[in-house]
């Protein structure tokens, strides 16, 4: 099985692929989109969309999982964060590969055991369980973010637990009326 | 010039084409993409992105108007709309349709006059426009609402004023401190 996990942002998103053989996870590809210098935001959202077509057509996934927030700033960066998570999920979609989404406190616990777990921790036990070299890069810290999403839906399918929440999103929001604002 | 107009929403997504013909608005196609008995969020991403791309591909139009909200409800109902509005606006990105984005404010005072009037008045002025026959019908209504979207773009190329926002967000925050939140 093949898991593709991403983690949207509208200047930066990582992405990360990961094989899973034999109950063991096998890091595929794994990158970082940066947009920063990209002053227009429809040009972003169309280069995530375009880029991460490419990547699935380069891994054929059998399932995208992907980083859902619960808590925003404010309503203006949920929009532009929303427009961003859709520029992802759509490639998928429009790939016919089923998309999962995972709060951050369930990434960080299933990786870390720990939802409070900081960015260094999650960076560390991705690349310990993948085998991927200690390295300093941030780049590697941002798309080990989004192989933690991968990992996860890993780690919940070898397990039995329940996935990620489909597009059942109304369901997510009557399971968590505090969490949601 | 072919318009696209589009007021999307995660449940009720409308759009409306129009042609400017020698100063003068023409409705070419219009409708509204209704998903509230479809309960899977991602699908109904998917139908807004396909259905629209249908659309585009039929009528080739040259810019693509959408409908931007500056206040919203809550982070949760902003990261959707973000999703549905960039369901829409990717599927014109793709085809290299420039998007641009007004405020409702703005596509209310382009087709009224008054930046504060009511969805009726907004219908009652579209339909006089654009000489359709007036109907009770709701869809027809939720319609007008992107076919004012086009109209609002057609008035300003006409009157020589600025064209609403393409992708540099960045400069509406700025100009905008007090409005976003």
């Amino acid at each position: 099985m093949i898991i593709l996990g991403i983690d949207p942002g509208s200047r930066v998103t990582g992405y990360g692929v990961v094989e899973v053989e034999n109950g063991k996870e096998h890091p595929i590809e794994f990158g970082v989109l940066r947009m920063e210098e990209e002053d227009d935001h429809h040009l972003r959202l169309r280069r995530i969309h375009e880029r991460l077509l490419a990547v699935i057509d380069r891994c054929i996934p059998d399932l995208c999982a992907i980083e859902m927030p619960v808590y925003g700033r404010n309503a203006q960066s949920m929009l532009k964060l929303g427009r961003a998570q859709a520029a992802a999920m759509l490639a998928a979609l429009v790939r016919d590969v089923p998309v999962v989404e995972y709060t951050p406190a369930e990434v960080k616990k299933s990786v870390t055991g720990n939802g409070a777990a900081s960015k260094e921790q999650v960076g560390y036990m991705v690349r310990a369980i993948l085998e991927i070299e200690t390295t300093d890069d941030p780049m590697a810290l941002d798309a080990s973010d989004a192989l933690a999403v991968s990992l996860c839906h890993a780690h919940r399918m070898k397990s039995g637990e329940k996935a990620g929440r489909a597009g059942g999103w109304a369901q997510f929001v009557r399971d968590n009326p505090n969490r949601v604002r």
